[in-house]
Parts: C-alpha cells; sequence; structure tokens
C-alpha cells in the first residue's frame, strides 16, 4: 500500500457553468444552468463518482458582477444548493462561504448545523468577512474597517462553535423504554457575550458524525491569516506560482503553530482552472473562441497583455506570432506575478492571442492542454511542497468535471497521489483533521 | 364535473413526529424522526401522494420545549427541511416559518427565492413577528414591543417582497445566439430605507413559475389582522368552535378588502389535530396510551379539566365515569373556550381520562374515531363558512400521514370538497389567489 501524502481536491461550483464567465456560449453548455439545480446535483454526483473531497462554493451576498454577457460569480444561493447537493450524494464534502459580517450568529450556526446532521458530517464553513461596498449596502451598512471586520469575525466563529456544541454528545438520548427523549443537563446555554456578537442559544441540534463542520478562511491579509491560524481546517489561496504558494503555506502553517494548534492542521487548497481536450492544440481552440464571442473584451485583454510585457500591441495582427525583435524588447512587469509567464508563452511563438488563450492573465494559474498536463501540473505543485491540495475550477463545468474525473483522477491515483476512495464518511476525518466540539478542542 | 367550492388541506411537519409531544414511544413510532431527513421526506411524498396542498413548518428560532419527555416544537431548520423535500417532490407546496424580527431581509429574501426558483414555484412564507423572550435573547435583544414588532414586520415584508422583484420577467435571457446572458435594464437595485429596514438589492435571482412566493400569517392579534390584510395570500388559525372560527374568517376577509383587496384573497387554514383507527375505542385507548406515559402531567391535566367544568377531581378515580350528583353540579369555565366540549364529552359518560383523551384541552380542536369522523368535522366546518381549509396535525406523523391520504382523503374527493389531483404546478395557483410579483400587485 502506498502510504505517502497524497493531495486534497475540491471542486469550486462557482455559479454551475465554470470559472470563465463566457464559456456558457459553448454548444456544450446547458445555458439555464444557474437556475437548475439538477444540473448542480448531476455534477455533485460526477464529482463523488471521482471522489474528489469537496465541493467549496465561493459566495457573496450582492449581484457582483454585470451579468450582460457574463455568467454571475456565484450560485443563487450557497445553502440552497448544498443542501439539495447533500440529499443526493452520499460521500462529497460541501464547503460553502458564508460571512462573518452579514449574517446573524444564531441563525448561521442552526442551517450549518441542521445540514451537517442530515448530511452525517460532511459540511464546512467558508468563514470571510466579506470586503465589498455591494454587499454592505445590501444590509444597510457601510463597510466596516478591517479591525472591525476581523474583531467580529474571530467572535462569530466563536459563537457559532459555541453554538454548535450547546448540546453535549449523549444529550439526545430518543429511549423510548425509559421514556427519556434528551438529557437537558447535557443541553447548555453559550451565553455569549463579545463586544460584536452576543447570542445565548442553546441550539435544537444534536452533535452530528463529526461533531460539527470545520472551519476553511480565504484571504491573505496578516489579519486573514491570524484568523485562519486559529480557527481554519483549510484554506483556499490563489497563488501564481509554486514558490508563492509554498511560502504562503509555510505562514500558514506558523500561524496555526502559534495558536497552540499543529502545523499539519491547516490543509491549503490552491485555485486552479484548467482546459481539458486531446490535444493541446484542442485545448487552444476552445479557449480562443471564448475569447471571440466578446471582441470588444478580447481587444482590452490584448492591450493588457501588452503592458504585462512592456510593449504596445495596437496594430498589430494579434493572431500572429511577435518578430524577434519585438520579444527582445519585452520585459515582465514586476508588480504582477503573472507577467513571466505570460513572456515565456509569447516566446515559445505563441501569437499574442494564443497566449492569452493559455490563461496567462487569469486569476487562478491555468492548464490549457490534455489530462496528463493536468496531472503533470497538479503533481508538480504538491511534490514540491506548495500546497496540501486544489480547489479546482474547469472552464465550464458541463464537459470538464467529467473529463476531470474520469481522465486526470485516474492519472493521479495511478500515480499514488490521489486517494483510490472515500477513507471516511465525515468531511472532518477526509480532511484528516482533529476532533474539535464547540469552542475548545477536546480529546 | 363538480364545480362547488373545495377545501384546501396542508400538512403541519411540527418536528416530525407529530402534534402530540409523547406519541414518539408509541411503537409506530421512528424514535430518531427529529435528525432523519429521509423520514420528513417520505412523509412529504405521502402527503403528495394525498394531493395535499401544502406541507407547513411552524417555527421560532429557540429551543422552546423542555425535551425531558417531549419532543421538539419545531424542526431542527425549517428552510433545510423544506429545501430537502423541495427535491424530492413535484407538486406539494412548502410553506416555512420565518422571523420578520430575527432575520436580515437579503439573506431570508435570497434564500426563499432561490428554493421558490429551484421548487418551480412551491414555496411559502409565513412571516411571524415571533414573541417569544428565548429567541431574542439567541439574538442578543430583548423582546420588542408590538408596535416596533409589527412596524418592522410590515418593512420585512415590503423590502423582501421588493428584492423578490428585482429582476423583471424576461431579464433572464441566457441566449447562446445573441451572447446576451441577462438584461440588466432589468435588473433594478431596491434602494428601500424604512425605519427598521435598509436594503439596496438586487437580489442575483430571476422569477419562479410562481413569480415569488406568497405570504403567509399566523396570530390573531389586532396587528396581527392588519399585517394579514395587507399581505397575507393564507392565514393559519386556531379557533376552538365553528362560530369563532367563522367570525375570526370574516374578520381577516374585512381586512383584506380594507386593504384594497379582494376577500378570496386570503385562505384561512384552521388547525386540527387528529388520531385515527378502526374504531373510536381503538383511538382513544392509543391516546389513554399516550396520556399515560407521563402520569405527573395526566395528573396535571386531570386537575386541569377538573377545573375546566368547575369540580374537584382529587381522590376520584379517573378511569370512572363522574356520578350523576357531580355531573348535575358541573359548569363550563366562560373564560375557556374548551370547556363547553370538555364537559359534553364527560356528560355523554366518558371518564376524566378518557375525556382527556378526546382531546379536550389541546390547543387544537381534535378529532378521535375513524376515518369518517374526521372527514365529517372537516366537512362541517367547511360547510358552515367557518374556514377555507385545514392545518392538519396527525398526534403522531409516522401512521397518521398514511391514515389521511389513504381514509380521509378518499372520502372527502368523493363527496365532492377535495380535489382529486393538483391542477397547477405553483403553489399559488393551487391557492387561488393572484399574481403578485414585487411590492405591488400587477395583472
Ligand atoms: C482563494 C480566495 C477565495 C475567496 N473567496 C471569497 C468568497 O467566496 N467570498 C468573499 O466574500 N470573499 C472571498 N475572498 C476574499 C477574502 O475573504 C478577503 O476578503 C479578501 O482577500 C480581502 O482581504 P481582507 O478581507 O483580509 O482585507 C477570497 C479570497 C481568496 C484569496
Ligand atoms: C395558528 C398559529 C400558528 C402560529 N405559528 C407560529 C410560529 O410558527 N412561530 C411563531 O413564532 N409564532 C407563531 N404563532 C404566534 C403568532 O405569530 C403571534 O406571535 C402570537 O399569536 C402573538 O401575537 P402578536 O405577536 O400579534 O402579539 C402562531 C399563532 C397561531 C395562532
Amino acid at each position: 500500500m502506498n502510504m505517502k501524502k497524497q493531495m486534497k481536491i475540491v471542486l469550486q461550483m462557482v455559479s454551475g457553468y465554470g470559472g470563465e464567465f463566457k464559456t456558457w456560449r459553448l454548444p456544450e453548455a446547458k445555458e439555464d444552468a444557474y437556475t437548475d439545480m439538477d444540473f448542480y446535483v448531476e455534477m455533485a454526483q460526477l464529482a463523488e463518482k471521482g471522489k474528489l473531497h469537496a465541493l467549496f462554493m465561493a459566495d457573496t451576498p450582492a449581484l457582483v458582477n454585470d451579468l450582460t454577457q457574463d455568467t454571475p460569480m456565484h450560485s443563487m444561493d450557497p445553502l440552497i444548493a448544498m443542501t439539495s447537493v447533500a440529499r443526493a450524494t452520499k460521500h462529497i464534502g460541501l464547503v460553502g462561504t458564508f460571512s462573518t459580517t452579514f449574517n446573524e450568529p444564531y441563525n448561521l450556526a442552526r442551517h450549518l448545523k441542521a445540514l451537517d446532521v442530515i448530511s452525517h458530517g460532511r459540511v464546512g464553513w467558508n468563514a470571510v468577512t466579506t470586503s465589498t461596498p455591494a454587499t454592505a449596502a445590501n444590509f444597510g451598512s457601510h463597510l466596516k474597517s478591517t479591525q472591525e471586520r476581523y474583531g467580529r469575525a474571530h467572535e462569530m466563529i466563536e459563537a457559532v462553535q459555541g453554538l454548535w456544541g450547546s448540546w453535549e454528545k449523549g444529550a439526545y438520548i430518543h429511549d423510548k423504554q425509559s421514556g427519556q427523549f434528551a438529557d437537558m443537563g447535557r443541553i447548555k446555554p453559550l451565553n455569549y457575550q463579545g463586544e460584536y456578537i452576543q447570542t445565548k442559544g442553546p441550539l435544537p441540534i444534536p452533535p452530528s458524525e463529526q461533531g460539527q463542520p470545520p472551519i476553511f478562511q480565504a484571504g491573505p491579509s496578516p489579519e486573514g491569516i491570524r484568523l485562519a491560524g486559529r480557527f481554519a481546517s483549510g484554506v483556499y489561496a490563489n497563488p501564481f506560482t509554486i514558490e508563492e504558494s509554498r511560502e504562503y503555506r509555510n505562514i500558514l502553517r506558523e500561524s496555526a503553530v502559534a495558536h497552540g494548534r499543529s502545523a499539519d492542521d491547516i490543509n491549503v487548497f490552491t485555485g486552479f482552472m484548467f482546459t481539458i481536450a486531446d490535444s493541446k492544440e484542442e485545448a487552444l481552440a476552445r479557449r480562443r473562441r471564448v475569447l471571440e464571442f466578446d471582441k470588444e473584451e478580447l481587444a482590452h485583454r490584448l492591450s493588457y497583455l501588452g503592458a504585462m510585457v512592456g510593449l504596445n500591441f495596437q496594430g498589430i495582427d494579434p493572431y500572429q506570432p511577435l518578430p524577434d525583435s519585438w520579444l527582445k524588447l519585452a520585459r515582465a512587469n514586476p508588480h504582477d506575478p503573472r507577467s513571466p509567464r505570460a513572456l515565456a508563452v509569447l516566446k515559445e511563438g505563441y501569437s499574442p492571442v494564443d497566449t492569452l488563450a493559455h490563461g496567462v492573465i487569469n486569476y487562478h494559474p491555468v492548464v490549457v492542454g490534455t489530462a496528463k498536463d493536468v496531472a503533470d501540473f497538479l503533481e508538480e505543485w504538491f511534490e514540491a511542497g506548495a500546497t496540501d491540495g486544489f480547489s479546482i475550477v474547469p472552464d465550464l463545468a458541463h464537459d470538464g468535471v467529467r473529463a476531470f474525473v474520469e481522465q486526470v483522477v485516474p492519472i493521479l491515483q495511478e500515480r499514488g497521489l490521489f486517494h483510490k476512495d472515500y477513507e471516511s464518511s465525515t468531511l472532518r476525518d477526509l480532511l484528516g483533521v482533529p476532533y474539535q466540539y464547540g469552542i475548545r478542542t477536546e480529546e
């Protein structure tokens, strides 16, 4: 049996379509995936077939992007989607983003714990402070200072965990013979009295198979790293290079230790996007097609790409490789971590449009190629100690999830890099993080 | 075809067990129904087989009763339960109680509308102000005055409806050919600026098949009646007599008219509990058994029953009918609307324990008998104009839902009192209430 450490993989559901907001126009796409829960469930079941550790739903409680041509950044409602998926799957974890700023602790604690119980211990909470003004306006308030947001976030997670722990183990007795339904001596109010959060409890909910949901965190600010060190079992990250990722992972591990936890209690999931086809040429052609759906944006991206490598692309034919004389003048912009790769791709002889098709200006690293290319990328990052796992984002879920599950997963399994089956039915166990129930760590 | 007006029926899910909190000890009961979503779903599917109009989930965001021997008053979480059920049913409506005081309008509007979209227009919102101090403590606040609670309730419903209406019809275009995903000119912020509620919007969600969920209301205070008259398509009521129910229904209808709506826009659902068996004797025996699970409470109820009819039951054998000399002295307490019925049952010659087994001191009218007895009761109330329908509460869901669906429903259908199939796939249509989208009534 291969005992080497294996990577963990979660699937970002985005809005149902994928991480590229115009792929919905591809023939493969289902144009109303956003509102079709059957489709979400189908994707989740496919991900479960591939033994992925969890689904991840990012979220902001606001409509944050212009939908004229683009699909939304998030689902209609993560809680509704997670619950729907929970009922149609058995093993895959369900991690949802819920704002620490714009939720009532009692309501959030209750929703997530009820879902944890009915999913038999598969829920995780990505606790983010939410930093968009559009969101604040939906809650009748202005954006708070970092200090206030994180002050409340610490209290919020504590209070929610405290409420989760309000039924001790064994309190849910339901014994017909004795007639005792619950042991009220083991169901206790929390009486949380913080500066930002006050809530009494108890919740009306017993422990789940994993006790309570593990916490996830996202956002690399110093305050975010402190929050993660204190609470998180998983962290979502978007580094562009292996070095950046490894460094970030080490900082997070140190933060866990500084908070009295073990470095291995934090799993870093780095995001990356992929387009899989039978050849790299085919994959690039697909991405070119998507770029061409919006000529105006393509022009905009081209000029952005030019700026990244210190060139002015006005008037050139962007479908032709750059002449050597130009490439000699090009310089990677030191302020943009994506620039060196952009320049490298141009120097390989790809045209500016094809360079964009490589995803060099996306907000994630992007792999455009065959399933083996994707597996190689994952292996390289993982073996370099850059990350504990990946948060994968297909350009389009409709065929991307299947391609990953049916083509990439078997390669990773063969290489001993990915588990062949679920080792446990709870998310906490799948993450390999220690048991915690209530505010305090026990056992 | 029988065109006479037909009654509407919704099933109260309570905590999963039923309206009597000790029936979980009966052999028929599944002792962990509270945490078993498969069981909720099974009950919902059975109710749908019986063409019931909706499930109703009462709720208070607090643990409100002592669970030492009793099952909870409410489910772990109505939203999670409704979503689970939505995915496993096709026609039955899903009405949940959500507090106007202890929810953020944006979060609530979003959850309910997303659920409405994925259930294809089957959601209803029972909007209550929540009047328990235990709940306020969970939200770091004290109980508000009636005026504040209802002031906020009016704004809350307005704001939620406004958010629901933030995508005009036709805004969700998703046309691959033109490349237009949505018409941003028809997706508008609400900019709600009330005294209690401020929220900007828009929601990220298009209309459902019924546009948006209809509103329900519960609670007979003057403020409650005003709220219902202004907004409600359905009202939950607990009258004890036909006269009381008819009068209340008329008041509600007048309130609708006073708010510029039609009297028929409000459907009153009166609650009643039932125990169905092959004979009344058997049904009483079952309820006696449940009463005897808790001897202490039985003694307490007996002395309460005595007080209701002006007698002192101390020292009597409560399993024997009362002597005539006692019955002659008995008087119904004029301050308790349940007293006349309690006295009448005693005078029929039932012992005090058997009188309690009739449910005379329950918080609903109770029918204990055969399916025909139940059907007769429903017919009598309905034909007397006391109500538009019923909110039915089995003593125990496990066998009660099946008994109602398989035995009572066919009798009602045969008498032309209940529909034989769903006329529509949306709750709004099933209720027969006019279309409304956003804050204003259109069409
Ligand atoms: C990989 C990643 C995922 C994130 N996901 C979310 C999200 O789903 N919702 C959200 O509101 N913010 C999300 N964020 C933003 C962070 O939570 C954070 O607010 C942001 O990085 C700003 O930092 P600060 O809040 O620490 O100042 C994400 C950030 C990263 C790096
Ligand atoms: C049939 C019925 C059902 C009710 N259901 C609920 C409920 O599910 N949750 C709740 O908090 N209150 C519920 N109530 C209470 C009312 O909403 C209301 O708060 C109560 O009657 C006190 O009246 P007031 O709030 O108008 O002063 C219900 C009341 C009735 C009559």
